[in-house]
């Protein structure tokens, strides 16, 4: 019966600036009476990374936020409130809708960032509870996706230090001797989802303890950005309108340079 | 302390056309000495149920099986082998490379398919482990995923009986007061997630049970199916080099299309 555990930490508190978080959560632990074990996973939500990293920043509108978050669109839809979604892709190389950039629980004319370098707050944090609890942990930072073809939304990790990133079966074999397909599972992710149970939405539990996982390493390691699809192995790059009206933009271009009669000289009149 | 606790089932075996798989699975957690109990999810890796419902089917060729399994191509692209990496969408509306069919861990020449209805399938074995165990227990089924944009894979939901699809914080409110965004958790996918990490891929170990959310309904309710995202609000709905093209043909389209207007005395002639 090989089992994991998953539970919150109660009693973060409230994160500010400056605050060293690693000492907040294992003051936390402390007062819970828990005492972190060899192997353990601690999944901690961006959101107090970022509060801890002074990410929080005066901001009028949370559009422009976006845009300066944004290195790219990948895909635009009106919304019915006057504004548009945006699915964009983050400086980390993240595709997400509006740069992970987040207006809740935040004070009015804020918002909060996603952090600057995610594997890098995950070193840190991981560094710190070492230090402090003396056990050999690992540390993901997690924040909430969606999906394309799915509702709802996931956690997933856009962070990990000292946890493996993935467990790669490829040249694995199964029981009749054959090749494994769809062999690379992305740990991180699932351990973000089973943290994402039991932290809660609007319950202010941040973070989470996954215990019974063999994981954790003695590395740092290469972090979630090794999870990052690169643009050559990305299949949707684009949203399906934007691709669509890139290729109708290129066949008239084509039309044109082909010789044709130039495109847009032969709409018709209409007046007399 | 909310917490989970997620296991594996050991020595659920073989399982071949028409076995029961709630029979199977009552047994085995029999023998591993463990009870079902109120609320517990048990998690069941797809593969196993669809070779109980006989969806071992003899397949020269895998592409053949996955062209019949597919609706629609959403994104393919050529792969080293000569072969080509199709994302399609299933029957069910799953998008997913090669519409689910495994060809691993089954005899040479045959091919698995995905359960006719997954759903269906999860209230079959729902109503059964109900019915052995006397336990309120809900029951997700599972199969594995690639994502744009991201490396590895992850286990989703594809059927759910008795079990809350998702938890909507919609219309609820942060600490501050201010709506929440980004509030339409998938349960039963970060469930999947949680249950991946303890089956293990090579392993064998296609049954989970997972004790400690408060997600088990009296109702089967409405499943993984209300989970697919309508083509209405899907902005990733064909590959972006797919899109491109077909925005590119009807761009010369149009181009064609307005120089075969008749021309009229004043439209500039290009060619002498």
């Amino acid at each position: 019966m090989p089992g994991l555990s998953v539970w919150s930490v109660e009693g973060v508190g409230e994160v500010v600036p400056g605050d060293d978080l690693a000492d907040l959560i294992a003051r936390a632990l402390d007062r819970a009476g828990e005492t972190l074990a060899d192997g353990d996973v601690l999944v901690v939500a961006s959101k107090i990374v970022s509060k801890a990293e002074g990410r929080l920043v005066p901001a009028e509108d949370r559009e422009d936020a976006i845009t300066a978050e944004a290195v790219r669109v990948v895909a635009s839809r009106p919304r019915r409130d006057g504004g548009a979604t945006r699915i964009v892709e983050t400086r980390h190389g993240f595709v997400m809708a509006a740069a992970g950039v987040d207006a809740s629980n935040v004070p009015a004319g804020h918002v909060l960032l996603l952090p600057v370098d995610p594997d890098g707050s995950a070193r840190t944090l991981a560094a710190g509870l070492r230090g402090s609890s003396g056990a050999r942990i690992g540390v993901i930072v997690t924040d909430t996706f969606g999906r394309p073809w799915r509702q709802g939304q996931t956690d997933l990790a856009i962070g990990a230090a000292h946890v493996r990133v993935v467990a790669d079966h490829r040249g694995g074999h199964d029981a009749h001797g054959r090749p494994m397909t769809a062999s690379v599972t992305a740990l991180v992710d699932e351990i973000a989802a089973a943290a994402d149970l039991v932290k809660g939405k609007a319950g202010g539990l941040p973070v989470a303890v996954v215990r019974g996982l063999d994981v954790v390493t003695d590395e740092a390691g290469p972090g979630v950005a090794s999870l990052v699809r690169g643009a050559e192995s990305d299949m949707f790059r684009l949203g399906s309108d934007e691709a669509f009206a890139a290729g109708h933009a290129a066949g008239l271009r084509m039309a044109q340079e082909l010789g044709e009669r130039p495109v847009g000289e032969h709409a018709p009149e209409t007046r007399p």
